[in-house]
């Protein structure tokens, strides 16, 4: 079980005998019980908005794992919904979006103001979960940033490339900027609502910061998650960001220096000696084991998992994988990473 | 028209004032005369394996734009059909090949010294186009490397993850270590014999060295580049190399360092400021225009262009794009392309 606080004095910038852990995406499909409340939810959106079901799904990794954190269960695209897009889970395919493909269709938006009608049962969550979470367990909130919130509104759908994102920068500057700044001012209302309703820490997941071309990377990732990260410190101050840039490579280190997050997490792609040289002095890394280790198990998880803390807990360091657990991970792989972690 | 030796010189160091070009795939399908070939070829792999069919296709964007280079008409895949993987290309799917899941199935794979009888009109191909191309636009000659080969070789296809390679890494490294050596050692003899030819550049496409997991990278991305590096200057001193490690992001600076290549081509998410600062110093660079603006063309084609020369231009540098050219790019945006690189 946690140690009490060893998830809050990591993201401090304490390096922990044991370092905290918690797996993205650990409420989730390669969980039995997830499955079952799944199943009684109906639709994927009633599971993020029911907050009786969003706690449980929260709460079944803590209880099974003893995870040194809990993470909100809610998904990036509630923010757009809450904008005015319409938004379905088409099952098997992905979330489906009323596209946003110029001026006008910005216009139709709801002002950011607005947000909190759609996303209160979001705050309901938050309130039961921060009652319901053990002592030492902080809860993570989290939101998309807005680049890649941006690609979903702007091609309706997930696609592999975010060409169609990429098209409008250079067809309709103009318009995208609107688009992003929007997203921009939604995304501090958000985290700041669920800051206020009991999260500990929040997260922002730019999922396919990768995609975004070199000349525009500062622009459509850092600035606007600086400006996400310098309004929540105003607000919110000892509230720890995690910045989550997805792809970043050699980017990384200007991200993390520009936002001044807490903590840096790593995706799969970056070497941990890397990161161990050029991030983590003067903060916190969170990451980056292999998510597929986790279906195939045995040595080479165990192997990996040490030497993933021989190159990084000698400093500020939160264990987690760098990229979502997978449907088909097995449990028990979970408890094998875990005795490995804790001894 | 190209000005003799434009291309040579930015490999071996020198900056140009105007900067040489060509485009990855720039035979391809977003030229009329192209399809028209290949419709006239029959099947994908009979376009590559015809030498006057692949001779016309590498020639059709040299003749029609005056690009600084030719790059040779061929596939990654030849090198695994030619170690005995059949190999099909699917119509709208893309390659099928055997795969290769145990230590069995590399076992019945043929000996590099065989790989010759197959790929044996690749380099008649190269022999004609070396008589046939303008004085001063020189011939490239190419290969995937070896982690993207092995990871279309375990699949047995293209995947958006590459995680059957991953997974095959974590349960049976002896066989795909052994499988990275066999490509390794057929990509040395294989571009040995495209420079016996007449190839008087090679590039070396790692188009998936971003889904190696960080601490694999130096293992599985830079050592085998090395080693087929070191192995072509030894047997053909001066026949520069460009390494083209795809989504290397930060582990780009430790490739272009330990390869030695003449030349590192930035892939579309590679800051261009950065490039200058950390990668051109001390070798050619080469990249990385975003292919969608072939297709979006207009102002913001015309300004990103100026602005990557204005960034790159003064050292020594290679225009080109950061990936392939797609088939809905409009030819007049090339030639629009070429106007602001050349005036």
């Amino acid at each position: 079980m946690s140690v009490d606080g060893r998830m809050m004095r990591a993201l401090a910038g304490e390096a922990q005998a044991v370092p905290p852990v918690w797996l993205m995406r650990q409420a989730g499909r390669y969980l039995p019980e997830y499955r079952a409340t799944r199943a009684r939810a109906g639709s994927f959106l009633d599971l993020c908005y029911t907050p009786e079901l969003a706690l449980e799904v929260t709460l079944q990794p803590i209880r099974r794992f003893g995870f040194d954190a809990a993470i909100l269960f809610a998904d990036i695209l509630l923010v757009p919904q809450a904008l005015g897009a319409t938004l379905t889970f088409v099952e098997g395919e992905g979330p489906r979006l009323s596209r946003i493909e110029t001026a006008e269709d910005l216009a139709r938006l709801r002002p950011v103001d607005a947000i909190d009608e759609t996303l209160a049962p979001v705050y309901e969550t938050v309130r039961l979960l921060r009652a319901a979470l053990p002592a030492g367990v902080p809860l993570i909130g989290f939101a998309g940033a807005p680049w890649t919130v941006a690609t979903y509104m702007v091609a309706g759908r997930g696609t592999p490339d975010q060409a169609p994102a990429r098209a409008m920068i250079y067809r309709d500057p103009a318009t995208f900027d609107a688009l992003v700044d929007r997203i921009t001012e939604a995304t501090i209302a958000y985290l700041g609502a669920q800051i206020d309703a009991g999260a500990q820490i929040v997260k922002l997941f730019d999922s396919w910061a990768g995609s975004v071309p070199g000349p525009l990377f500062a622009r459509y990732v850092t600035a606007p998650a600086r400006r996400i990260a310098e309004a929540l410190r105003a607000a919110h101050p000892g509230v720890p960001l995690i910045g989550f840039p997805r792809g970043a490579g050699g980017a990384y280190e200007a991200y993390a220096e520009e936002t001044g997050a807490a903590a840096i997490a790593l995706d799969t792609s970056v070497d941990p000696a890397w990161a161990a040289r050029r991030l983590q002095p003067g903060r916190c890394v969170q990451g980056n084991l292999d998510p597929l280790l986790l279906i195939t198990g045995g040595d080479a998880l165990v192997t990996t998992t040490r030497r993933l803390i021989d190159t990084l807990a000698g400093g500020p360091y939160i264990f987690n994988l760098g990229h979502g657990i997978t449907p088909e991970a097995d449990p028990r792989n979970v408890e094998l990473l875990l005795r490995t972690i804790r001894g």
